[in-house]
């Protein structure tokens, strides 16, 4: 029997990150893959594979193919950039002079505002190219710098607009309760209310979120607060995500488990029983090494707990113009492992199955297995390792979105 | 008078990092440029610029213009890599096990010494153009992976046929006092008679070496064995640098000030008294976070004793396999902001002009200034604070390698 197929590659390694595989990354040396229609048709060692017929032949060259690199948690598009704040606490003034000098969260605020969605769109745009260079095929995208409706919806909908203009899948969440808007001083209460009556109703009418975020920590919204964040967003069949014990122990992670949380974000002060209650509930824990050292937190996440107990661990850049402006997925896998301790491969599946599980995508991608889309990154190098390893000289030789070559953007 | 030049560059603000100019980026906005014969002939504000005719005329559109990057410290060429080393230590195993298992530097030296001339060049190229795709147009490398007379000539004209086929300036460093080759065990006195008796005089009659370098650590080789290969180098008319002071307080400065050496490099172990006898012979402290960083490091170099005494302070991605394989001199900008304390300003000063003053070029680049190389790249950004504050999505709009746009490579 002869199978047609619009893609076969040959010749190549594969880290499929395929749990049910033998290994670390679920590794296929010498093997083949078929595409048909943008998804995965067949994987396997190439010398099982069937007598094949392909529209394009690709010769990996002995190359290593690994999913395409999943960003699970970003801020990409806003308006500004906090240099001159980042500058004035090198030159020695306090956190408290800068904010009174107009600088934090609020002035991304003022500028993702001011600025038109043309405007926002070329911001934003360099950023996204920066992820997909370095193999990112799905991206997650938050809102959260607009603080009032129509700014939420200028944000969610640049976050759109980069999905039709570029080679990449966009994930998007609605992160209304991001920070308390200067207009809503006092009166946190009343800017939730705004959030689950008016903002994530008009965001979900226009399809313009596919999860909800919150930012639940002492310097921003409480439990309470976010937990009807949570019910709203159940009532409009959205799951939800959680920025969770980043700065104290607050039980945001024990309400996003409770909640069914896609994954709970930062986690570095979560205790023993969020870790179990998050193996229960299948939340992903998503960890920012770029916000811990850009922040110079010595807090850990509690990464052996974590893995005894199971609890998948993605790693996301948390792009942001104030906690992370580093735009690499690379870098936060090589972090992942000096800062966080995490194994090469531990980092890899943080990027690809444990980042897509976090956007509920794992149905669909994360892991190179028939069935699945061929979002796939082919890499110049000798082992998997290398990519937590080496940062900036590895690119990826072809990238493909859908089983379509990609690489050039 | 009409002035004629070859290129014309205006509606551009410039960072000179000319030290008489003021502010901490000697900055001149809304500048403009004139070059002839790869040399900068005329800057200043717009305005006074005297009537000219260009070949080429730029407008620079109001983005920031600064001198070409500089990276002092590298060792891009080598073979192999040490991704498996670096997953079996993140595995848990103890650096003593790596280095029973083969792991280490001799690792890196059996790989150089084992690849061709072609293959080093192959494996070498891709690091240099992460690099250059930054910005970079001088790179220093250092040979030391051979240490033996072949394999260090090797190296070295690897260097030079990198510099022959990319448009970007390439300056070298013998370190063949790197480490003590396994040939030589137990007999590092001889080892240090072949480095003075043959190998520098061999690479001195190529020229193949700018400068002569040296691993003056306890674990490498000790003041009074760097002190011949210091004397040697003298006899050649090769000036010095010293890999000092990394992993404790050994003497390696006071020696390569007293030598009148352009640079010590990582000094995180320098006493107040090596950095007022730095300040005197006028030797530059290029810092290297990114091996601090990777080494896990806890001791920081003395910033604020070296930015009182007036030593000048240079950056580097110190890119090499082991202690760090990440070839970007942005993130380096960002690590010596936020692992070392510099100001943004300070982490451009160390990627130009103190960097070009670590390897004794600063009367011919590392400054815009009339009479200098027209190295130079042109950021699309509104404060050169971005520089350091951000990576990854900043790229340069266009770099000049003595006034020739080498934008594509
Ligand atoms: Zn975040
Ligand atoms: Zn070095």
């Amino acid at each position: 029997m002869i199978q047609r197929c619009d893609l076969l590659i040959t010749n190549v390694h594969a880290a499929t990150m395929d749990p049910s595989m033998p290994g670390a990354y679920g590794a296929v040396e010498d093997a083949a893959l078929a595409v048909t229609g943008g998804r995965i048709v067949w994987l396997g060692p190439r010398r099982e594979l069937p007598h094949s017929v392909a529209d394009t032949v690709i010769d990996g060259e002995g190359q290593w193919l690994t999913p395409g690199l999943i960003d699970c948690h970003t801020h990409l598009v806003y308006g500004g950039h906090r240099a001159s704040e980042f500058a004035r606490r090198l030159g020695g003034e306090s956190y408290e002079a800068v904010a009174r000098a107009g600088g934090g969260i609020l002035s991304t605020v003022r500028a993702t505002r001011a600025a038109s969605a043309e405007q926002l769109y070329r911001l934003s745009e360099p950023r996204l190219r920066a992820l997909m260079s370095e193999g990112a095929t799905t991206v997650e995208i938050k809102s959260g710098y607009g603080l009032d409706l129509d700014t939420e919806l200028k944000q969610l909908r640049t976050a759109r607009r980069l999905a039709r203009h570029n080679p990449v899948e966009i994930v998007t969440s609605c992160l209304a309760a991001h920070a308390l808007p200067p207009e809503y001083d006092g009166r946190a209460d009343a800017y939730i209310d705004l959030i689950c009556d008016e903002i994530l109703p008009a965001v979900a009418r226009e399809q313009l979120a596919d999860a909800v975020d919150m930012f639940c920590e002492t310097i921003g919204f409480s439990v309470e607060q976010c937990q009807r964040v949570i019910d709203a967003a159940g009532k409009l069949d959205l799951p939800v995500k959680v920025h969770a014990e980043q700065l104290a122990h607050t039980g945001a992670t024990a309400m996003a488990a409770a909640a069914g949380a896609l994954s709970a974000d930062h986690i570095e002060f979560i205790s023993n029983a969020d870790v179990l209650a998050m193996a229960e509930s299948g939340t992903v824990a998503v960890l920012l090494p770029g916000a811990f050292y850009t922040l110079h937190e010595t807090q850990l996440p509690p990464v052996d707990r974590l893995r005894e107990a199971g609890v998948d661990m993605a790693l996301s850049t948390d792009l942001n113009p104030g906690s992370c402006p580093i735009a690499s997925l690379r870098l936060m896998m090589n972090m992942g492992c000096n800062l966080f301790g995490l194994t090469p491969a531990e980092a890899l599946a943080g990027v690809t199955r444990a980042a897509a599980r976090a956007l509920g995508l794992c149905c669909s991608r994360g892991v190179l297995h028939a069935g699945l889309r061929a979002d796939m990154v082919l890499w110049p190098m000798d082992t998997p390792d290398q990519l937590a390893y080496e940062v900036g000289a590895l690119k990826p030789a072809q990238i493909f979105l859908g089983g379509r070559d990609v690489t050039a953007g």
